[in-house]
Formats: structure tokens, sequence, C-alpha cells
């Protein structure tokens, strides 16, 4: 039987891991964890090929790899797959949530280059008493924060513009121009203190390095009235890491979807 | 300053707690979290009055305790002991969430006697991977449960009984006589796979133990098709707990409101 490329898409708790890419040097990784669980199924040393990198810390509910299996003669089922690395994965807070088979061809799939479109999203809490419950997965604001005058900052950043000033100085990335479809600030949620649950959405074909961190810790400079909505615009002018405001903690940051 | 009742609401993930009463044996539990935190406020060793019980690994988001406090002649506000108390509780996953002065004459406030209503949660979640995002906070399932055979149980349980087939054998009460307001099975939400996020939701003034994850237990049985939704009433006038379902994981129980 030849070849078999399988799409997988993965969900994990990025808390206690030093992020999705292979680090050596004794470092627990996702890309570590999951192809030790291939390796425990199948026998053999696999590369999964990552769609994009999250840093340490970082969640995920839809990342996406894939690899090249050669299963001998049986056939084998995407649930199947499914069921047998998350057995191998177990106790790890990573799993799979969907196999499939993609094509093999000149028109073959690839978790990296075949993305069309990526969508984040970071989460804040705002409340005066420390998040319990949700305190692995959000960024902690003891004071509301202005939903308004975030929305009408992040406007400011929809669109094609070159993000020097939203991506961490050690970038490795060629062009910084991106363009940014959608930057959505919602509250999804109210507690019975007024507390918010306030969601920011990023969607695009390709972000840079902190990108998304760094317009999320931006935008919460305006929600807390030190920025102005304008002083956003201004930043991206500048071009300038140094213009741009803070890193946002990389626990309110979770990869969503991929689309391909 | 004579001595102020105080009435505290908390959150906690009891994940890696013994349950919220004192264990002793330096077995880590909520109630002693809390004395220690009110021990380092105010140099005193004060009891932490809760008004129930949660068992080893069962969460609150609203659990509420009383204790008297002398804090001397500087008035002390609510949101200033919430802070100091969760400064001292931190980085333990334990949070008071209010702070209320209570009268302490002959109509004292008592976080236990006073209670009048309390609701549980208990979250399943069905789908074929492993949960890893609420993993803490959930039952898994592989597959999807029978939510209508279950909302048809659930009524049998309603109302006035003696629920001596869902209390633990060991359970003290002296009378398993006990008014069940409410018992509403609900999806909240579905994942992109089918997977349901299931809320049981049960109300009524006190709970025999295990109560509610007795019949959280004896309900998914109805949701899997193993027992019809009129074996429920057969179990309930049995009044033997061999008659009655198995008991569900601690993980997916959240004591979410009281009130008084």
């Amino acid at each position: 039987m030849p070849l078999t490329r399988w799409k997988l898409t993965l969900e994990y708790d990025g808390t206690e891991y030093y992020g999705s890419q292979i680090q050596g040097g004794g470092l627990a990784t996702i890309q570590e964890s999951v192809q030790d669980a291939i390796t425990g199924f199948c026998q053999k040393e696999l590369k999964a090929v990552f769609a994009g990198r999250t840093d340490a810390g970082v969640h995920a509910r839809g990342q996406v790899f894939h690899m090249d299996l050669d299963y001998g003669d049986r056939p084998l089922e995407g649930f199947e797959l499914m069921k047998a690395l998350n057995a191998h994965l177990r106790p790890a807070p990573i799993a799979i949530v969907k196999a499939e088979r993609v094509p093999c061809d000149d028109a073959q799939f690839h978790a990296r280059f075949s993305a069309k479109n990526k969508l984040y999203h970071y989460r804040i809490i705002t409340r005066r008493s420390p998040p319990v419950l949700d305190r692995r997965f959000v960024w902690h604001h003891n004071r509301t924060l202005d939903i308004a005058a975030m929305q009408e900052a992040a406007k400011h950043l929809i669109g094609q513009h070159d993000f020097t000033s939203f991506r961490a100085t050690e970038c490795q990335a060629k062009n910084p121009v991106k363009t940014l479809d959608r930057l959505d600030v919602s509250v999804q949620n109210y507690d019975e203190y007024g507390g918010q649950d306030i969601v920011i959405a990023a969607e695009g074909r390709s972000f840079l390095h902190h990108q998304v961190r760094n317009m999320a810790g931006t935008l919460s400079l305006v929600g807390e009235g030190k920025w102005q909505p304008q002083d956003v615009k201004t930043a991206l002018e500048a071009k300038d890491r140094k213009a741009g405001g803070t890193t946002a903690p990389a626990s309110g940051l979770a990869l969503i979807r991929i689309d391909y």
C-alpha cells in the first residue's frame, strides 16, 4: 500500500508546554508529544508537520498537522487512527479531534503551505478577584475595559499593513506586510459582579511572531484609557516595535481554526 | 469595635483538593487554605463556617462561608477584605468573589443554617476524543446521550421523595426525605463534530451525600439507553442504594449558587 497523507486536527492546553515546535534539551513540546504518540502507534519515527507554531503557554482548539503513514495492507479509518493516537497521548492535555485522509498527488495537501486562513481568539477576563476556573486560558484585568474604544482602535489594524510595530523583535519573517481580515472585540458574557469575558478574534492568512499578543496588549491599553484609539494608528504607521504597546501574556491566546 | 460577621462567596477548582472540609493528616482542603489565608491577613486563628461540604474534586462558583472578625477600630470595606484574602490565597485556585457584612444580632446570619436554596451543575461532554481544555470540569462520554429520555427520567425525581436510592451508603443525614425543586437537563452547546456539552441543573434546599452525582450517573444510564426513563421511578421507589444507578465522577460537579 502506498503512503497515505493524513490531516490531523489537534486540541491542546499549552500551559505546561514550551510551545508547539520541538525544542530539544528535554523541553516538553506539543510536536514531540504527538510524534511520540505516532511512534507508539506504528513503531516508526515520523514527522508531524504543523500548520504553524504556537508559543509556550498558547492553546489550540484547531491546530493542524499532516503526516505520511505507510500502514501496510490493512485499511485504516480516520476514527481508528484518532482513537489510537489519543490512547497514546493520554494523559497529556492533547487530543486529536479529527483525522482525514488527504490527496497525496500533485495537488498535495501540506498543513503549512496549503493553509488559507487562521483564526485566533485572545481572551481577557475583567473582575476584581483573580480568575480561578478559567485561569489557564485568560488574561486577567482588575478593571472593566472600554469595549467601544477597543473596537474603534481595532479598525485601524484591519487590512494590509506593515505590522513591524506589532511583531516580536526576534521575528524572522522576511516581509512584515500582512493582511488582517478581521479583528473583532466582543463581550461574550458578564458575570454577576459586572466582570467582562472579552474575546478578541483575529483572522487572516498568516501572522507575524507575537502579532496577535501585541495587538491584544495594545488594545487593552486603549480599553484602560491609557491610549486613545487614534494612538493605535500612529503606532502602526511608526513601523517600529518600540511604538507598539505591550505583549499580552500567552495564556489568553488560542489557535481556534485553520481553513484550507 | 465589636465582632463583625462576614459572608464570603468563594470560587474554587477542587481538582487537587480533598474536598471543602478540613481533614487533618496533611490533606489539602479548601477550608484549610481559606483559614490559612485569614490567619495570614489578621494574625488570628478563625473558623470559616461553610454552607455545605463539597467532596474531593468537586468545584464551586458560589460556595459561601461566614467568619467573625474583630478588626480593631479601623473600618474595613468588603473589597479590601476580599483583596487581602485573595492575595494570601494566591496562587491556589481559590478566590473570594464577594465579601459582605451580615447582621450579627438575634437574626444572625449563618452560612449553613440560613441557606434557603442551593444550585448545582453537573456537566457532561460527549465526543469521541477526550476533553482537553475542559478536562477538569466535565465527565466525558464517548457517545451522544439521548437528552429527551434524560429529561423524561428527571421528572420522576422532582418533588419531595425519600432519596435513599440516590444517597451514598455512608451518608449521615438522619432523614433521607428531601425536596428537589428542579432537575433540568439541557445541551448548552454542540461542537463542530456533533459532540454535546450537557448541563444537569439540580436545585433544592439541601441534598444528601452524593445525591447529585448519583442522580447524574443514573440519568446518564438513561441517556445511553441502558435504562428506560421509567426505571428511574422504580429505582426511587425501591428506597435502596443498590437499586440506584452509578455515581458520576466528582470532576463534573460544581456548586453554582446558594440563596439566603
